[in-house]
């Protein structure tokens, strides 16, 4: 603990999630004040049919 | 927000989802009083091997 | 299953809840095509100081 | 009710889930006092790119 | 990991959440084959205002 | 989207929360290429005897 579940649209490279992954754990780290081999971060991503904003799929934006 | 998960097994189409993100998006909106452009709905399909009721897996059923 | 999670801001009544899974779980039975007693709606709500869009808490906007 | 999701590193066999499914199935059965065709489990499984501890992806490590 | 989320109706006493975190952790530790300290075990609960099956709260069933 | 939940033993300050919406909002945005508007950040706060880590309660611990 802490848990933080990221979604996001599918697309990002795993560079991207690389670096997220190490900002998001220094931040809760530093301002939670847990250790950060302790903070785990889960990537979600989502097809653009299985996100809408709007009523409407990022499919058909 | 709102924020709205739909976990359904696999299998539902993009037309499907089309319709069901429009409704659901309606429904929220007018019943919680929020413009429908601030509700997201995040589809999450589940395969017939990682959903179980009952103890059984529905691959097995 | 099909199970729906519904995360809003606190302050919704009990009415809004027992309209809001009324009426998602037509549209999810509907067009998902299972039977309403198999559609779960879960209500998730957040206090203000747990909710942040663009970087600010919706207790402090 | 209730709703069990399990979140995993991807690899674990249908086997396994099956397994999983069952002892955790009889577990909240038991003990919450439900009954087992009431208990839903979900298993989510996670690339080696999608999870990160101590701010490391385990596709690095 | 492995992450596990108990959502259940508010109501189950400590003690029952006391065994049932052990009695899950065992089982997810023996058949995913990851050490029981590694096994993280969330319990969430529902009020009965907050959770619907067939379209009705069971705050009114 | 993207959607940023953040489960913590509860006990963080308002505070806490509030730089920590900053800084990961701040991340996400910049290494996602997302604005920051349109980062959303959720908070969980966990009670101690509901999060268990190799199968004890934080609350025994």
């Amino acid at each position: 603990m802490p848990f933080v579940h990221i979604e996001m649209v599918e697309g990002r490279t795993v560079e991207q999630k690389r670096e997220l992954a190490k900002r998001v754990t220094e931040a809760v780290s530093e301002i939670a004040g847990v250790p950060a081999e302790r903070v785990h971060v889960i990537f979600q991503d989502m097809k653009k049919e299985d996100y809408a904003s709007g009523g409407t799929l990022v499919l058909d934006k």
